[in-house]
């Protein structure tokens, strides 16, 4: 019989963040997809080990190229479904680990949907979000009552439109463009308004209460939370 | 010496969501504040008491009115804060359970922001939203690559401005305006790109890939998703 894939959210860093979920699928399987950067680094595989052995379990690696290019990533996609379905076929439980939740702005997720388009069973299995966890880090909520909560990726080019409007903002993944952000929350007033955390829950973590500190060359794992009101807790 | 307060995000219903720590606080702490809702449903406490012995515990509950009354509600918060220090100066440990994550739509905040600004020790800790939960329910994301992710309160008055504009969008606790909110999908077309899980992990949980066939006396714990594209997995 065919193996099942779960794709699992293994949260923003620290082990404890882990649903009983994802340690009990992580226990139960064969197999365990691990996501690995350009750098090399295994960050979510780290997490995990804390929690769980993994040396007892077959592990894939599976790469994921920090690009635009649609064509080299579709290409990185297919590879990993195709690696995932052999295990599959082998009868294999396999479990893909992702940071955060696979529901938001994973890369497992094209992966995920690939092996389910193939007739494959799969199934989702959310996690603690690194833009909970940062609102938690800085003592606030991210919306309260009728405040609207708005993600946006910080490269997205129409980020400007929704920071005139309502609501409060989470700008996820800014990456090398997070100088480029931070100077136009600078021009539209709204650095009072706005804190940032670097690498939440991970080694290296760091708090910004003002976006002036930042390093521009920071971490890819960086969220700022810019509020409609200035914050509470500042 | 004062106990510290812990608000504790227990994820959306099934009782495998919650994290190691909101289990491991769970088990060490010396009281546990529960919520309970106008109806005198404790929905919180039996999901927790799924995973750990409460009984062993001092058990506070804390009443939330449901209700707009801004005046009704701030004597709630203060109430709820009063009694959760009294057991705090006792040198108690207190977990303060709340459904989801406490820094999203959530009525902990209030109870934990008054308790922080009377000099009391208090941390956030997330857990997993119904928002991921349902996007993973659904087997979809909520958002990939450049795509903004906007989440209402579906009784938010400037809901049809967002579902003109770009991104996908959750509609969150629609209660009773559920009907009207369909209505507005329908009109704008939006229907085809929507999809909506009631109770999604809690006895009962209803999955309305057509929101045509929705009981506009539906379910507080509804959570619509509304996707830019058509849904993939409809």
């Amino acid at each position: 019989m065919r193996g099942k894939l779960y794709s699992v959210g293994i949260g923003p860093g620290d082990p404890e963040l882990l649903t009983l979920k994802a340690v009990r699928l992580l226990k139960e399987c064969d197999a365990v997809a691990i996501p690995q950067g350009d750098n090399g680094e295994l960050t979510a595989k780290s997490i995990v080990a804390q929690v769980t052995d993994l040396e007892q379990k077959e592990q894939l690696l599976i790469y994921m190229p920090m690009t635009k290019d649609m064509a080299v990533m579709d290409r990185a996609h297919r590879k990993a479904a195709d690696d995932v379905e052999a295990l599959l076929d082998a009868g294999k439980t396999v479990v893909y680990i992702t940071l955060g939740c696979p529901t938001v702005y994973a890369t497992c997720i094209y992966v995920h949907k690939l092996v389910t388009a193939d007739g494959y069973e799969a199934e989702l299995v959310p996690g603690v979000t690194s833009i909970c966890a940062v609102a938690a880090r800085l003592g606030t909520s991210l919306c309260e009552r009728s405040e609207p909560l708005i993600i946006l990726p910080g490269s997205y080019k129409e980020v400007s439109g929704f920071l005139d409007g309502p609501g409060n903002k989470v700008l996820m993944k800014s990456a090398s463009e997070i100088g480029r952000v931070r100077d136009e929350l600078r021009e539209k007033g709204l650095l009072k308004n706005a804190a940032m955390v670097e690498r939440c829950g991970l080694p290296g973590e760091k708090v910004y209460r003002d976006l002036e500190e930042i390093d521009p060359k920071s971490s890819y794992f960086s969220v700022i939370l810019v509020k409609e009101k200035e914050f509470d807790t500042k």
